[in-house]
């Protein structure tokens, strides 16, 4: 079992509004924390078998993207800067049809190495050939929760509910408990009632929850209300959905009546707001949402249109989007956008406890941020320079389940060229005719 | 006269809509371009001093950040979350009365230190100690336009056009040509027409150009509004300041008519949109004034209302903030959002033909930004690879009149542990009672 000290290091631990640790350390015993807190919380005698000097870092947990498709990275700046259908029908679709499992292996695994490289520790993941997605992250030693995306108005919906009760039983709980599979009916507009229905059983029986879209645009709005005569979210909390445990993403077109729904069932969303910029999808209700109670959390949603998969640009985004749409500047402070991609994340994937904050007894999955660069000076306000002026370039290391996966930017879990090697191969298939 | 050839680079000279060469090379001869183009281009017999291999990168022209406060990293999150007023009143002002013009001197190098590390090549700078603002400038190689701020409803009117003439007749031209001296009078809210026609007096009689902020807030609309029953444009169109070259820095709350008067008087825009949201000002039309045909240049505004420099930050945040603030996934499309970047930021600060461009004849100003990254790859469109997935971080070499500034991310003309240590020292001095 493995014995990691940081020392020196500032210390953002995400345990309440104010906590911040100017110096102080941070010791790992095996997967998890066993003290953080000032010099000398460490308990006497404890010997590691690593010290990680933390002078001019500060460590805080890693971050949890809450909605991706970690493999669209092959799909990254190849259509841009068109309206979503026309995106979707002549470009997404058509080039998603030609993906093999190894491609989205290869492409999850572009994904992750750019994730671990921007701290993020977990990511939620939403797609197709997931039992490759599972390789990916057993491998690279990120966690993850994972869904097969399921459509329940296509030809495969049946096919779907098989995949995904099998991912559960292979993969749920393995990779030291890293991998996580919840169930990924797509959305209200391609999964019919009664298809909903036989996901939820399915989740009743596995005992896990459900990832889906969810209001994202003004279309499937109108469409569900056309369909239903109200709103995607009073039409998923009568199908009943919201009785199970759902990470619902997006959430853009919810009114306050959505709102007090998402609250009474304990919703967690995915606020992915460059990708509702970038698509023109519209600008969530997150201030409401988040005053409410509701664990909203961040997403980056896939890499075709955000497109990166960068965790503190999203923070600054979600921070900066919403003062200017709302005109209060006050609204998503630094801290609360380090909330939303820290223990809201944990706690819309259903790990709080677990993950998101960093303690005696949670799991080790934190991150160094190199605080000597001159964007991040001076240092009046820590929070503000993580939110504001970082980049993800600034993670110097990550540590994942008492893992180091990345140690001083190297990330230790892959063959960085080969990806990128692997990656282009693939690519250069997709855009030929095989 | 140094002799530097790039070979084996992408570029993308931004002289057309769709110019791009998949690998080609360009020459530099002194503060100049020689040639730009595929293999083969550079005059038989010419021998460069120095060749830099640029595989795996893209040779582009350098960022033209159009309005910044450079000293104002001083101030960087020293404030924020807080209601505009309550800011500048209680938290900005207070501390920037204490500055001395050899912090100014400090927050300016530290600012152009950022600057260059993300490929900033030209800014247009309004603060005061401009003296050591030009210092700054003429030691560490960058380009700069500069104004020293001019309020002319306070106590230093007169003072200020005193020193804005000593510092145009000390600094225009100054530094290998680097340095450009143009007028700073603040906005129309804080200089009354008589005071601006001083300024314009002024402008006419050095032949230079105007700095100014204009509808940044609805506030200042407002009281332009009430003093004298019109817009700030068109208020500043009647008292003659658009008959001189100038630069508007914001320009969001403008309507249809202002547009007009900005085109007709072809006036450039400096858009800041990271500091409209993070101050919650609004959002610019930028779209209709492009449509215009105004050059719509980006800015960072200081740091403390950004909080970084970032110029490929900015490109990213106006291309997704008018899709959704329109609806339309289709404006500002990445080439459009370089071209802000970089010609319309030329013709902004009147250095057309001279910058924003690599073409025979330009000035040396030009950036290398590495390829050879996760979150660049796959590369079906580099022109939204850069606009929508590279960080700062991915510029490896920076070119300025034709000397390298940064070389494989090391800056050359500044010692970078002096910068951050001497920004410390002065820090510590402005929060403590000094």
């Amino acid at each position: 079992m493995s014995k990691i000290l940081i020392q020196n290091c500032a210390i953002v631990p995400m345990t309440g509004e104010t906590d911040f640790i100017p110096i102080g350390e941070v010791a790992i015993e095996g997967e998890q924390i066993l003290s953080v807190g000032m010099p000398g919380v460490v308990p006497p005698g404890w010997q590691p078998d690593r010290v990680i000097e933390g002078r001019g870092t500060v460590v805080m947990p890693g971050l949890i993207n809450c909605h991706t498709h970690a493999a669209m990275t092959l799909l990254r700046s190849y259509a841009d800067d068109l309206p979503l259908m026309e995106w979707l029908n002549t470009k997404i679709w058509p080039l998603e049809a030609k993906l093999t499992g190894e491609d989205v292996y290869w492409g999850t695994k572009l994904a992750i190495l750019e994730m671990i490289k921007g701290g993020t520790t977990t990511f939620a993941d939403m797609y197709f050939f997931m039992d490759q997605v599972a390789e990916a992250v057993a491998e690279t030693g990120i966690r993850a929760s994972l869904s097969r995306g399921m459509v329940g108005n296509g030809d495969n919906a049946q096919v779907a509910l098989v995949e995904s009760r099998d991912l559960y039983h292979r993969w749920h709980g393995a990779a030291g408990g890293r991998v996580n599979v919840w169930l990924g009916p797509h959305a209200p507009f391609t999964c019919p009632p009664d298809y909903l229905r036989e996901v939820m059983r399915l989740a009743a029986d596995l005992g896990t929850g459900m990832h889906i879209h969810v209001a994202e645009t003004r279309d499937e709005y109108v469409q569900i209300q056309e369909a239903y005569g109200k709103s995607p979210v009073k039409h998923l909390e009568d199908v009943g959905l919201f009785d199970y445990p759902v990470l619902a993403a997006h959430c853009v077109h919810v009114d306050s009546e959505d709102i007090s729904i998402l609250k009474a069932h304990n919703v967690g969303v995915a606020h992915n707001p460059e990708s509702n910029m970038k698509l023109a999808s519209g600008i969530a209700p997150v201030p409401e949402m988040l005053k409410a109670g509701i664990p909203v959390a961040l997403g980056t949603d896939g890499a075709s249109s955000n497109n990166n998969l960068d965790m503190i640009q999203e923070m600054r985004s979600a921070a900066l989007l919403h003062k200017v749409a709302t005109g209060d500047p006050m609204v998503i402070p630094s801290h609360q956008a380090l909330q939303m991609a820290t223990i809201h994340g944990a706690k819309a994937l259903g790990l709080e406890g677990q993950v998101g904050m960093l303690a005696t007894g949670y799991k080790a999955d934190l991150i160094m941020i190199d605080l000597e660069r001159p964007h991040l000076y001076p240092r009046y306000n820590l929070t503000a320079n993580l939110v504001y002026s970082a980049y993800a370039a600034d993670v110097r290391t990550v540590i994942i389940n008492g893992e180091i996966v990345m140690d001083d930017r190297r990330v230790l879990t892959m063959d960085e060229e080969e990806v990128l090697r692997q990656t282009e191969r693939v690519v250069g298939r997709l855009v030929s005719n095989g």
